[in-house]
């Protein structure tokens, strides 16, 4: 059925979905920042900036005007950085309708209040139901219709499945998910593992030291996830594992390309400078940290984070410090994201 | 605590695993095949077919006696090739006691019992306990003492921790998991995924693509294993998405170079003549199938594997095929392996 959508937000991110969804029939609005933005995109039809090569459709209307922008659009896509979405969502709360359905497709943790993005948009705009898009997608794939899945997650199987229709194309598979929190959690803290997976980049440690970064840094998501109300296997699904496979292995993260240089010896600030841009995953590293001592939960990989970035450890040292913590089992009892259905015969 | 240890096999493996025990502090003997192979390693204290390179250490005794080699040690790990152990067992059971813990360090599933490793060696020589190594371990980084960490599996408690102190040290980290069947399904079904993975990269599709087929493919080998009694976290862990994170972004893998043949239109025939070695991965498929069948299980995954391996179906109308299927939730009610912890609200 076709919907009209608003998609709020022209970076890469927004650009792609305003075109896959367009593609897929939709009347859709996409909503610029800044007018002279709008302009830049009306007379090229391409996002210079975040997606070069790629065609912006005729028939995606461009607007500069928010009010306009969200008036008759049974969906919202939300795909402002992370940052700026409470100050938006309180702009667009008074022209936004019960009937009307938001879709957070931004990653992130507020900083002071750790609330995930779809709790900040409930808490500003309580009249509308809110879904959250999440997986691992790159927005340059798929606006160049390379195969994707991902994942919509909403409280309300209905609205779910509705989202699941308006984005679902031959190209684009969309799974739905109950676990809204799980969802945006893992979203939100991957950065922190990419930006690990740089520092053991950066060190010249090899495939094993990464693969093994990358299944434990999942590992101590889950726990802090289930701790926090999520289910497990949202963590091993598209917005948990495969949205970290994809960040760890791209040449794109900038969060990867801060960790190689840290791990080559410079100082965070010092990687902040080179890489010239935002780096949100030592801001997910900070977040992390507080929801594990919020929800008391350990997390040894983003323990020794925070002391690489904040406190001057050096990543070698990290290392080994991880290596040499006591003999474990995968499978701690104590663990309460373990299944338990299988255990030793003589315990 | 010092052990004699033997080492059955002198691939990249074995050797790359004697040179760690041995510089672990135990009395390691490497067992070699052939008399040949032997003298070969005794004479240039390298292994210059399988593991270039690396020193071999004086105090590694060589043999190719397997009498010898097995008498009076505590620890017997075996790298043989999986399609040999049941035979090669057959050979060494006469020489081996109560006592002596056999560890399987080799993946795969024998052809027509479809039975692990561990069940073969156990079926062969049910007086020792038998452990279990899995994880993500290129051998050429393990001889290179880059850090890696890996599972040690065994039904016993006492027997994974006796096996976890002789094989831990600081740059080679070992958790236990009491999860036998979980670890090892892991490490044998992991191929197939990795001829998929191979597959995308052929047909040219993105990280995108990629990241989704290792997540679906590994949720596929997760809802297996657990109908074979697995624990769901097992496959979330080293032996399970870990060892097929290393595998699918390796270079080396030959899995994944006979995928990219195939993805770019050879056929299977062509592919494996190119690559010139065994793939893996083509077997497991075969096996991965049978298992479905067995346990009743859904795996759309594997059977387009199977169509494109052995049903000359063309790689790119399997995506097609995997993309337009019914529209699905992350979270099946009749997914056994779900915790099913979240719930929709309105259902």
């Amino acid at each position: 059925m076709t919907q009209n959508v608003a998609v709020m937000g022209a970076g890469s991110w927004g650009t792609a979905l305003a075109i896959l969804l367009s593609k897929n029939g939709h009347n859709v609005t996409l909503w610029c920042y800044q007018e002279e933005e709008r302009i830049m995109l009306e007379k090229s039809r391409e996002n210079l900036s975040y997606l070069p090569g790629v065609l912006i459709p005729n028939n995606i209307h461009l607007t500069s005007d928010y009010e306009e922008a969200l008036l008759d659009k049974k969906i919202i896509v939300i795909t402002i950085p992370s940052k700026f979405i409470r100050s938006n969502m309180e702009k667009f709360s008074p022209y936004l309708k019960e009937d009307q359905i938001i879709v957070n497709a931004s990653k992130g943790l507020e900083n002071d209040t750790l609330l995930t993005m779809s709790q900040v948009i409930s808490e500003v705009v309580p009249q509308c139901a809110v879904a959250v898009l999440s997986g691992p997608s790159h927005a340059e794939e798929v606006a160049r219709d390379i195969p994707t899945a991902c994942v919509i997650s909403s409280k309300s199987k209905k609205v779910a499945e509705l989202v699941q229709d308006v984005f679902m194309t031959p190209k684009f598979r969309v799974y739905t998910n109950p676990d809204l929190i799980g969802v945006e959690l893992g979203g939100a803290l991957k950065n922190v593992i990419a930006l690990a997976a740089g520092i053991v980049d950066g060190l010249g440690f090899g495939d094993n030291t990464k693969a093994a970064l990358m299944t434990r840094g999942m590992v101590e998501i889950t726990r802090l996830g289930v701790a926090m109300g999520g289910d497990i296997q949202t963590f091993n699904g598209l917005s948990g594992i495969g949205d970290l496979i994809v960040t760890c292995t791209s040449m794109h993260s900038r969060n990867r390309r801060a960790g190689i240089l840290i791990g080559q010896g410079k100082s965070l600030e010092e990687a902040l400078k080179e890489v010239q841009m935002v780096v949100e995953g030592v801001h997910s590293a900070k977040a992390a940290y507080a929801l594990s001592k919020k929800y008391n939960v350990e997390m040894p990989i983003i323990r020794q984070i925070i002391e690489v970035l904040f406190e001057g450890k050096s990543p070698k040292e990290a290392v080994v410090d991880l290596m040499l913590r006591d003999k474990r089992s995968e499978h701690q009892k104590e663990d309460i994201h373990w299944t338990h259905s299988v255990s030793w015969k003589d315990e």
